[in-house]
């Protein structure tokens, strides 16, 4: 019985902010599980992730990684079960994660089989390895301890705080014994934060006009100050974090998401990098290896203890990822946003 | 025979751009050299030095320093010689480096004493010391090797090139092997920073009214994009830098005279930070005492033999001062702002 897989692909670049119209929905043949090559891996996803990179990604501009080639299925991080196999490094039933794409199927060729990861499931959830215990998860672990540095007492905020990286700052803060406060965008986002995830406080800065408004909740919600801040934001956000940002503070720049399709973000006091000396550093997870094991270990640890909640939201089928990834885009999202595929 | 002795003293704060109105000198009396009580020692001042930082403790804003208090000698690095001394660790005649103050002579007690530092003008002359083997070259020494940290071949760019901290920070880059592009105001500027310091490349910021003008001779000047920027001048001059990092570049911020009197100066492009992965890091050279030891011996080496040059502009007497500093703040000086006292 041969199958027949369902892609998405970049139909167009979108000018400012991305539609549905960015995308095309194809169908294309697969062969047939048993007539397999040698070497070849059939790949069945149950689980597509959807991240805030896709979206430099659909752009031509310079970034860190190569734009997505217009035509080509979209890329992204892919949880699913091996169908067939001829490969000797897998078999039908086992449990993996790789960068599948936006698509229902994956036939890797004997080369590529190499970037599937076999994930144990019996205690951690297939879903969580796209996200507490997948990418997500070490941004978050690296950007706090590559960058941050947290020591016990000191105060952590992150932006986004209910968001997959987010959340996991946070969550991680308060094991290192610090003060771990979020912004996000809600009243609904700040009590799961703070109720559900245990962060000491939560900032809604949709009640903030601007940074002066948003700095004084902070000095509130941080009466020690602020040593070190995980951006996923940009902004009025980072603007307000840094009037509060102690002497020799840390921030670790994860994302802008506020400049995503190319409005103007500034940084308003960038003269403060200066008077309180901090040090504020991007970086790509993809590009620290070396952070990788040991934080899957911790993370998984966490997940599989109880330790390390998280939330996801589920889009329904591969045709509901366009409107799912906008709405991520736009923050409609409550934790971890995924697309169910089977 | 007793002394007079002339001060000058912060009469006023400023409201934006300082003026000679907010000085006022004053003379007082000094005990005789013969008079002195035990402990105590006698300064008088051949040179006083003036640096942007003094514009930040004009004001009482948060800063990493208390403003200067109203009414008190403005604070200044000085050089000089030991007038009298009842303290063993000095002697009529030691050379001496202290932080005396915008006045002829310093007298200080016993508990003082320790803050002067005696230094060897066999081989260095005493100006210096407040120049390329004082406050500004440890600036430029840590700037470069605690936070740029170059390598040879990488290029390394630095503003107000032909300032007191630019100078050196230039000319220890080529002892490191690094190409070296200074940013100055004029083109008498950069001349004397390719012909006489030896940079590579100088670009003379006001032939250029926009950061992307800037960032397009940013781009002739450096081919190979900029690995490492020293910024003592902010707005748009990191702008076009920033523009032209490569990925993990990083920048020392050491200061932004640009913003001094309190104008806005947003970084236009804080995204950058991110997509290039640059670590962007403010330091007081003050704070950082390990670095003073080693980058004294080494500059003091390289102004002996002759390797690190320097420029030095002389306001003659005491009263001259207020007007070079104003004149400092808007780069009418020309190398290392200095006032001869004696």
């Amino acid at each position: 019985m041969s199958l027949t897989n369902r892609q998405i692909l970049l139909a167009s670049r979108p000018q400012g902010e991305p539609s549905a119209d960015n995308f095309r929905l194809v169908e294309t043949p697969l062969p047939a599980p048993d007539a397999l090559a040698e070497g070849q891996v059939l790949v069945r996803h149950h689980w597509l992730s959807l991240d805030p990179y896709m979206r430099g990604r659909m752009s031509e501009g310079k970034s860190y990684a190569a734009p997505q080639p217009l035509d080509e299925v979209m890329i992204g991080g892919t949880a699913g079960e091996v169908l067939a196999s001829r490969n000797p490094a897998f078999r039908a039933g086992d449990k993996v994660v790789g960068y599948g794409g936006w698509q229902q199927y994956q036939l890797l060729d004997a080369g590529q089989a190499a970037a599937l990861q076999k994930v144990d499931t019996s205690r951690v959830p297939l879903s969580a390895y796209l996200g507490p215990v997948g990418m997500p998860g070490v941004t978050a672990w690296y950007g706090l301890n590559g960058i941050i540095e947290p020591r016990a007492g000191k105060t952590v905020v992150v932006s986004a705080a209910s968001g997959a990286v987010g959340s996991v700052v946070g969550q991680l803060a308060k094991v290192r014994g610090c003060r771990a406060v979020g912004i996000a965008g809600g009243a609904e986002k700040c009590r799961y934060v703070t109720e559900e995830l245990g962060f000491d406080a939560c900032i809604d800065y949709r009640e903030h006009r601007d940074a002066a408004s948003l700095a004084r909740a902070l000095k509130d919600a941080c009466p020690d100050g602020i040593d070190g801040h995980f951006e996923n934001v940009g902004g009025m956000v980072l603007d307000a974090v840094m009037l509060r940002m102690n002497a020799f503070g840390r921030i670790a720049m994860c994302g802008m998401i506020a400049g995503y399709n190319g409005e103007p973000i500034p940084m308003a006091y960038p003269q403060l990098i200066l008077t309180n000396r901090l040090r504020v550093e991007g970086f790509i997870v993809s590009e620290q290896p070396a952070a990788w094991p040991p934080a899957l270990k911790e993370l998984g640890t966490l997940v599989a203890e109880g330790r390390l909640k998280y939330r996801e939201t589920v889009a329904e089928g591969l045709e509901s990822a366009p409107a799912a990834f906008l709405g991520l885009l736009k923050g409609r999202n409550f934790g971890k946003q995924l697309v169910k595929l089977a």
